[in-house]
């Protein structure tokens, strides 16, 4: 095989001792989506282009496109393309199968997606997204607008990622708010103030006087946007700039709903944080982004919102809230950033060793005595001093060696010693058990 | 979105009642590999395409050549194609990663792969494969190939999966005996064989003898193959066709050794079957085949053996011994034709109903106690009469209801009724707990 390798530049690999963080992020999430009733499917990684390429202007330049390289035989198949998240997918998926789902349905998804994007920090080319959407027939309550956040907020209070904050806002705040100005465009609108963070208030504010905005009318759109409150004080600041609409109420009240139910839930995590729009135009109620405190320039970790129509039938729609959590970019972040590691480079917490390599068959009984207990445990590849095999488990993490009492240097029964603390007991193969802390690696910042 | 939307041929997809028995399958094989000292790796889903195809004549069109549809800006980016299986990513994982890596190193690796062939019956274009392999650097001891068939038998002796039985070979057995018996092309021999399940034992006769072996030759071949036996009595029945070689002795000697094994560890499921080839050309020790009893004409689904170079970097080489579950093929005869599926649709053990839409904050309150302690719990969508509330449970196969105390139609405390035995008990959110066994869907055949 050819021996020239080089890394592909936006398609990341985690070397073992990392790949054991992710997979704890991956556990943890999957753990808690299931806490709280959704159910796990994964699509193909292919969808017809054309699906794909009517989500948007600018989606065609993210598109990996997939053909047989010995071309294709079957004629009648459309152009197929790798997803670039998750939601496509599952509206199609939600279609295809809607006879053979049950409404609400809720379901999780963890999976990489593609995009051709420019690769850039944090931003990649092949990422795993952790993505649940809770969907109905025809008519979605409000309720699972508050739902959907206090999931994330359990997903995080379980995960090493520091502080955070699930900034949220409604559409209709700013829909009716912008109505209530007189403002035509509501969309364009939302799409400029949107960005912000990125041009700043006097670049929204050209970019809204050149699109036609009275010079009032861009200062309340810029005084809504910079209401950020904690709790609930947001609906008296918003009703103190006077605009009133029937919308807007709308959005206020379920908005506050949402603060509540995370004052309760989750507490000190929630903000009500009125400039978030989300550039996509299909969200239509609550809009959701989370950022570690900290690093709020690093973006959005966890997004999402309410849509009214996820997908069609033609007969009936589908209308769905829902959240996707970047594991990648946060990944990228905490282990490539911030040197979160595993305790060991392995699941093994049981070394045992070998005398020689005679002895490999009582070696091997002893390992599956331990395995029958969930007890992770390799034999020593050979049979060498105790020293060199103490080295072995060592240099990988292994917490403990087992040294078999045949062979032992002191004779005797089975010893079982804790590389870190040195000591060393007696022990029965059927019966010892580690802290329960040792089955798995423990996380930590190095 | 586009209303129209058919399955793709090859590219299977589950409902989430049948995508709780696949995530069941690959917990199990997660649980077991690591149990086993292996360390999770994921690989990206891409390699440059002459990586891929230069791995056999027929590779290249079974590949996916991959681009972006906007075309490429980056032009020194080689093409790239979606990996055909597990082991070509992973040798050129061990090539770029060999200074960060120590040996002997154990992996495994569950992911989709991608085939461009004409799909069929147990033939997926998209299809996940669990792999475990030991690597080593230049030299790597004949005791891992005992270890691996162990592995794998006791990842199946924990899923349901029938009786089955995993064939051995040593490559060396065949190889020795051929040029014991004067053979000159021992690889194309060997391929020939390898077809006799498909082809017959006239079929090898005749191809064999085309290619201009004696009718003797011919003959201990075919006698060779047709050794097959539950221990190491092959062995006798080898010598007794008189045949020598120094390699056929090595063989002999390893593959009783690895009966040996399975005869303390996992009796009754090795079998010794010398008929055994593996196609692929860079086998060189022990190879292995699974088949499932009752449906040895589906084929293989579990392969693999030992190779003498996986990789190398020009200045070591890595041989290994490795295997490969075909989880997607397992699971589409299991679930697809054989009826396996889950007791439930989702992950929820218990129902909080709701009696009426403003005590929706209590009966979450409920469910975060319940969650608490690890206990999937789902609010009911809507407020409704309690009939009703049982019936959506019912429906999607949740066990338990809860009834919160106040809007309870007898009043009094909180209740909970186990909707299979109607027993309804008075409980408390923060301390009861169901049978262990309903904390998770269980697997059963219908």
């Amino acid at each position: 095989m050819a021996n020239k390798v080089t890394p592909i530049s936006g398609f990341p690999e985690w070397l073992p001792r990392q790949r054991i963080v992710e997979q704890h992020f991956l556990d943890v999430i999957r753990e808690v989506f299931e806490l709280h009733g959704f159910a796990s499917i994964n699509t193909r990684a292919v969808e017809p282009v054309d699906r794909l390429s009517n989500q948007g202007e600018d989606a065609d330049k993210e598109i990996y496109a997939v053909r047989r390289l010995g071309g294709d035989d079957d004629t009648n198949l459309p152009t197929l393309g790798l997803h670039f998240d998750l939601t496509v997918p599952f509206s199609r998926y939600v279609v295809e199968n809607a006879a053979r789902l049950t409404f609400p349905f809720r379901r999780y998804q963890i999976q990489p997606v593609w995009r051709g994007e420019r690769p850039q920090r944090g931003r990649y080319r092949e990422f795993i997204q952790a993505d649940i959407d809770i969907v109905e027939a025809d008519v979605l309550p409000d309720h699972y607008e508050v739902e959907i956040p206090l999931v994330i907020a359990d997903v995080f209070s379980r995960l090493p990622v520091g502080p955070y904050t699930i900034q949220v806002n409604n559409r209709k705040i700013c829909e009716g708010f912008y109505r209530g100005l007189g403002i035509q465009d509501v969309a364009a609108t939302l799409r400029t103030v949107d960005k912000l963070d990125k041009i700043g208030a006097n670049g929204v504010r050209t970019v809204l006087l050149a699109a036609g905005l009275m010079e009032d009318q861009v200062s309340q759109c810029l005084a809504l946007a910079a209401i950020s409150t904690p709790d609930s004080t947001f609906v008296a600041q918003v009703r103190a700039l006077g605009v009133e609409h029937p919308v807007l109420e709308e959005g206020l009240e379920q908005l506050a709903a949402i603060m509540d139910a995370g004052a309760e839930h989750a507490p000190g995590v929630f903000c009500a944080t009125l400039k978030i729009a989300r550039g996509l135009d299909y969200y239509t109620g609550t809009v959701y982004e989370t950022v570690l405190q900290g690093r709020e320039d690093f973006g959005s970790v966890c997004s999402g919102g309410r849509y009214d129509t996820l997908a069609t039938d033609g007969k009936r729609t589908f209308p769905g809230v829902g959240i996707s959590i970047g594991v990648s970019r946060l990944l990228g972040l905490l282990v490539g950033d911030g040197g979160l590691t595993a305790s060991r480079e392995t699941p093994v917490t049981v070394l045992v060793a070998l005398a020689e390599e005679s002895s490999r068959a009582g070696s091997m009984r002893i390992a599956a005595a331990l395995r029958s207990r969930g007890i992770s445990t390799l034999v020593a590849p050979k049979a060498a001093k105790f020293g060199k095999q103490i080295q072995f488990a060592d240099r990988r993490g292994i917490p403990f060696v087992w040294f078999p009492g045949t062979g032992h240097p002191e004779g005797g029964n089975d010893q079982v010693k804790d590389l870190r603390s040195g000591e060393q007991a007696t022990a029965d193969c059927d019966a010892w058990m580690p802290p329960s802390d040792d089955l798995r690696p423990q996380l930590h910042s190095q």
